[in-house]
């Protein structure tokens, strides 16, 4: 498997998934810098937004539905959508890929935006927001 | 006018505009971090990402059309795509804006994302984003 995320959507490599519909998925990254720190990727291959067009308006549904998920489940004061796209832009895994950061009071602004949360308990936030609802 | 961007939109307000389509306009923001840092906005006024599921989907063409032009006239070696939703995520224009980030492999890199350029001559790049296209 030559691309880590044509893995996670073929399910040879595993992976919190917290959204999924005919076009995306969505997971949790597993070096979070935020509790709640998602992944939305496209399910076909594409290396990054400039090299196809098409790719974010098949993603805009999954990117818009996990934020809500994410700011309503964990009770988020904010969010932030980031995309690397290109390796002068910071990208290391060579499909497109859009960050999800939940953001809160207490570590607020872009400043702390790339600064890990220490301690995170990735099976617990994937509790929360895949968990069954309150009956 | 309560909303900058919606002065913007309406054309009270001047911009370096280098983007428009029915939903979405793209003008260059006035404080850079990087040369041909852009805007996109939707016409219409949306708070931000959370409070309309349908305002990503309307702006996506006009991202990925900025994107591709903003890489090609400026001969980007990549680009961030960077929206704040929500005072915690650093937004500070409550109406929804996606950043597109051209970047340069002298100055690449997440850490470098937020440090300002100095000395960009905002109507220069203008001209290089819609001057006429080569005979």
């Amino acid at each position: 498997m030559s691309c880590l995320f044509c893995g996670i959507v073929s399910g040879e490599i595993p992976a919190r998934q917290v959204y999924a519909d005919d076009h995306a998925i969505a997971f949790l990254d597993i070096a979070p810098w935020h509790v709640g720190h998602t992944l939305v990727i496209p399910r076909r291959h594409v290396d990054d937004l400039v090299a196809d067009p098409d790719a974010l308006s098949e993603i805009a549904p999954a990117i818009s539905a996990t934020s809500r998920l994410l700011v309503e489940r964990l009770a988020a004061d904010g969010l932030n959508v980031l995309s690397s796209n290109g390796a002068a832009a910071g990208q290391e895994v060579f499909h497109l890929h859009f960050h999800l950061l939940p953001r809160f009071a207490h570590r607020s602004g872009l400043a702390e935006l790339f600064k890990r949360e220490p301690g995170i308990d990735l099976d617990r936030v994937h509790r929360q927001l895949v968990g069954n609802p309150q009956p």
